[in-house]
């Protein structure tokens, strides 16, 4: 029997449809198993040695007494060659009749995770990825302190179908003067949950799911995988940590260690349970300067591109998911537990 | 230069990226120009003749003295063979520890627009096209007599990419006993405009895009078609009745002959100029048994699928379309006004 879901928090409703449920293998095809990438592809602009391909870089880690775009760098981010908003223009906001509209003001970076080109969330060392998480905390607080800007959303896209251009393993940064839809609605649904309980909504989610154990994934000392109760598409993980938090900026070193161990557990076992998915990651951080920390927890959350979304849910906000939140954590825990 | 601009009644913030602009004609390819489709296929289940390939019909529009599930009708509505919901079960709401559900009640229906394979909204007759618009209205009066359900969503999926699983032109209806929610965004984004206003936000549209004249596609006495001030994604097109209504299922015999009307102006201008594409339209109605019908006004929205949507999309509910709405609106007009 399918079943109606809420999310405690944005309240979106969720058609989990169990009559079509889907094992992993039905899934397999999404993506053809790759061949193996190359260390190097002279034409990728992201690989190390070709930097002149690229933007002049805003700031990368590199090897001491190495030169600004040249070889020598681990993490390299760079402004986006196609930009959908600059920080060059003066941003203005203004009314046009009935309608509010701005200068397209804002940043768009790229984090080069790694300067080689077989690298990718489900093969980096540790070590690679903390370099990554760390990268995400300093372009966060750089533009924070530009105060036209109200948010910087982190994401990557990784495969073709979610949505990627170039194959080489990079995030995003996109910073901007509003603040986008969704974050407010997790924002405001946070405080309104706060406002009845006095609790953090993401801290009761966590006990919730540790005491019933279904939909619990994987968890270190300071962090905890889950498969959402209410999960719009099959397979999503969020990562939450496990003390409460509000800002990802405030994230200390042996968190980013922490946080680096299970980002790898979890892609490993989302690639090697579904084939190597496309998938687009997000994180859901508090917005600069707000008020909130007692109620907004920071997480991240993945999603796998498994399904097509159609018109129904487009239109509705409403979605039908064919896997259950608690046979895709099963799944993903049996995997984990192959590993050990 | 780019722009940000807000939906004024969802309040959702967009890109419009007119750096990354495109003409028309980079969007073809999108999807091959199909070869001209059969009349009747002996493997469609909702082709004239094959009617025992699908559940028994719920309602048809047919020729006196032909009998149900056999040849005759002319519009056909079943239940959908794969429902996501149904109405045998009881609706029950629980709580599962902090976590809201209920069953999956509900009805997942099917229309099927015309006996023949080779129909789409682009190429059929008024006539044939006012016949689907009636059974939309029938439809939803017949879901809103059950108490238990809150809206009936009505929609369509156009080609494989837009989510549709057989060619064979048809629209869906799903009805729930939760209201969608983006749906209530927009039931909320209108209420609140009026509390502030005073006004319809979609007469108030209406009245300011026919003044600015950039945004209109196309307009008869009863009905106006536009290019929405801040569409998420390229060509959406928007179709309004001039005469505020909150409900669509309270249309009348003259309005269903215009709307028809402007169905095939719009719809045959889509294909022209996108090359026949995927796309999904979705009927904005107003909730069952909901007051609000002074601030609530009905409208279809269409939305071609030229675009993939990546993460960014996903997490943040904000959107980058590469075509100025009011670029949009003009290939549209010149594409229309080339049929006269």
């Amino acid at each position: 029997m399918s079943e109606l879901r809420k999310d405690p928090v944005t309240r979106r409703w969720v058609i989990i449809a169990t009559e079509r449920a889907k094992r992993p293998s039905d899934f397999v095809g999404n993506r053809p198993k790759s061949s193996p990438l190359p260390q190097y592809l002279e034409k990728c602009p992201f690989c190390e040695g070709n930097e002149s391909q690229t933007p002049s870089e805003l700031i990368s880690y590199r090897q001491a007494g190495t030169q600004k775009d040249t070889k020598g760098w681990w993490i390299r981010v760079i402004p986006n060659k196609y930009s959908a908003v600059n920080a060059d223009v003066p941003l203005e906001r203004q009314g046009l009749g009935m309608y509010d509209m701005a200068t397209g003001y804002g940043s768009h970076e790229i984090i080069i995770e790694s300067p080689f080109h077989n690298r990718t969330m489900a093969n980096m060392s540790e070590k690679e990825t903390e370099e990554t998480l760390w990268a995400y905390r300093d372009r966060i607080l750089e533009q924070a302190r530009n105060p036209e800007l109200k948010y910087a959303l982190i994401f990557k896209n990784y495969g073709a179908e979610a949505g990627a251009s170039l194959e080489h393993s990079h995030s995003q940064l996109i910073a901007l003067p509003v603040i986008p839809k969704r974050v407010l609605e997790e924002y405001e649904g946070a405080r309104d949950y706060y406002a009845y309980k006095e609790r953090c909504p993401y801290c009761d989610i966590i006990r919730e799911d540790k005491m019933d154990g279904e939909r619990v994934i994987f968890e270190n000392d300071m962090f905890i995988a889950i498969s959402p109760f209410a999960a719009p598409s099959p397979y999503e993980v969020d990562i939450i940590p496990k003390q409460h938090s509000s800002a990802y900026e405030k994230i200390g070193k042996i968190e980013i260690m922490e946080l680096a161990k299970i980002f790898k557990v979890i892609f490993w076992a989302i690639s090697e349970l579904l084939n190597d998915p496309p998938y687009n990651f997000i994180l859901h951080n508090i917005p600069f300067r707000s008020n909130g920390i007692e109620f907004f927890h920071w997480h991240f959350n993945i999603v796998p591109r498994l399904t097509k979304l159609a018109g129904f849910e487009w239109g509705s906000g409403f979605y039908i998911n064919p896997v259950r939140p608690e046979d895709a954590a099963k799944n993903l825990r049996e995997k984990i537990s192959s590993l050990s």
